[in-house]
């Protein structure tokens, strides 16, 4: 394993060459940051719940024919993905008002939105990933206007998907972030779903407490973080065999 | 004149009520200001030129059939114009990276744009004028689908002329900001360019020195704001008759 050739290591997860042309195993760290990597920590077993909730979504995506890099888990902590050319783009759909767009538009926390809103924003650290406009990404060629009309599709069924399975088990999704990359068969593209979905990307709520169940508890010091993505593992029936028993969470700490 | 209703005063202008209903009498002041108001000065003259140069452009754009709300110049510091309900959006358009899209986005001032880029502002003092996309305006139904696409076609052909006219006098137009009102005939609405178009809403640089003829002399103290716009004034013919000789701008200072 130390021998694998590493693609890319980044603050969530690290890239490994995978075994087949065109295949990366993607490795998820424990580590956690939040503000633009001010704030970090180690949180143990996050990784392995995060493998296991990808999985558990982006197999999801794919059977109801949503495409996604997702290939299949390997271990507790890596899966197998198809390596795509990843579109500069963080793609974020918001469902209700949280973070960011309530401090930029004075919205206040949990107000709904009129509907599904679907935000771009420039993947680029040293500028802190800024807000752009379909005129930006166009204008510097970062996606074609037929990439951004089917980018929106493919995130508007995202949405529709997760925001399902999540009121199936009492969550409120408020929002999420995907990456999209580009898939080539000789000069056919496709676009697909790539990066990670877990609680690390996506604001969840408890639908009757409001309590949250995602990286804010981190993020703004709310408690324990472990125990709120077991939580979303627990609800959905996501049980790591052979990792730490998630289902006493109180074990792990 | 002191007995006019007054309907707003805002940072640069008053509004007045007008002689004839759906009219505004529109009071150009030497108020200066910068950084969301932080920064303020009085500038001896500069209503006065804004006055004339937004008469300028405003009736060339009538000329040319891009509809403004500009009826007629009344005095050195008021103009008549229609009254319109402002739709809240700062519309920029930029032909070369300064200001703000240079730091968020990590261009260089000065690097040509590989096309004009229309951005929108959401207009909230408040919220200091956040960036927004379509999505954002569409979603709060600041605006429409048919309106953003009037609303572009308009700002595109706003720049085109004024890049023309600056062209002819050695100016390059690296920006503009203009605001849209919609005007109410019966059942039938159309947008118009509105606000002003002067030195203060836009950035101009001389075509061979690169010398800076606009606002951003006052932001970032780089000399006699009143002797840039002179500059520009007589370089377009625009000669206040009954106004301080800006021909001669040492004396005005
Ligand atoms: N299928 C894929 N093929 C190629 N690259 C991928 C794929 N899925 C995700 N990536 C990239 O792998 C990296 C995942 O690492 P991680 O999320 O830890 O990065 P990060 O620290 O968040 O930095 P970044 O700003 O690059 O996302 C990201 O750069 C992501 O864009
Ligand atoms: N034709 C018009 N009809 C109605 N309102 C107008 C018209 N043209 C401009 N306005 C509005 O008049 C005001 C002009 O004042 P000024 O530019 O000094 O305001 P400001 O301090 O910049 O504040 P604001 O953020 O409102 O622009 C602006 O609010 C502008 O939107
Ligand atoms: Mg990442
Ligand atoms: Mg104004």
């Amino acid at each position: 394993m130390a021998r694998r050739t590493k693609v890319y290591e980044g603050k969530a997860k690290i890239l490994y060459e995978g075994p087949e042309p065109g295949t990366y195993v993607q490795y998820f760290k424990d580590d956690t940051s939040a503000g633009d990597g001010a704030k970090k920590a180690q949180i143990e077993g996050k990784g392995v719940l995060n493998n296991r909730l990808s999985e558990y979504f982006m197999s999801g995506l794919n059977e109801i024919g949503v495409p996604t890099h997702f290939i299949k888990r390997i271990n507790m902590r890596e899966q197998l993905i198809r390596a795509v050319e990843i579109i500069p783009l963080e793609v974020v759909v918001r469902n209700v008002a949280a973070g960011s767009i309530s401090k930029r538009l004075g919205i206040e926390e949990g107000t709904a939105l009129p509907r599904p809103i679907v935000e771009f924003y420039y993947k680029n650290d040293d500028l802190h990933d800024p807000l752009v406009s379909e005129e930006h990404i166009l204008a510097f060629g970062w996606a074609t206007h037929q990439d951004l009309d089917d980018i929106v599709a493919l995130a508007l069924r995202v949405n529709d998907f997760l925001s399902g399975v999540m009121m199936g088990v009492g969550i409120k999704l408020v929002d999420f972030k995907i990456e999209i990359g580009r898939i080539y068969d000789g000069d056919f593209m496709r676009l697909v779903v790539a990066d990670e979905i877990s609680p690390d990307s996506c604001r969840l709520w408890d639908a009757k407490t409001g309590q949250k169940l995602d990286k804010d508890v981190f993020r703004r010091d709310l408690g324990n973080l472990s125990e709120a993505y077991t939580e979303v593992a627990r609800r959905l029936g996501v049980m790591p065999s052979n990792a730490t028993p998630i289902t006493k969470p109180k074990l792990m700490n």
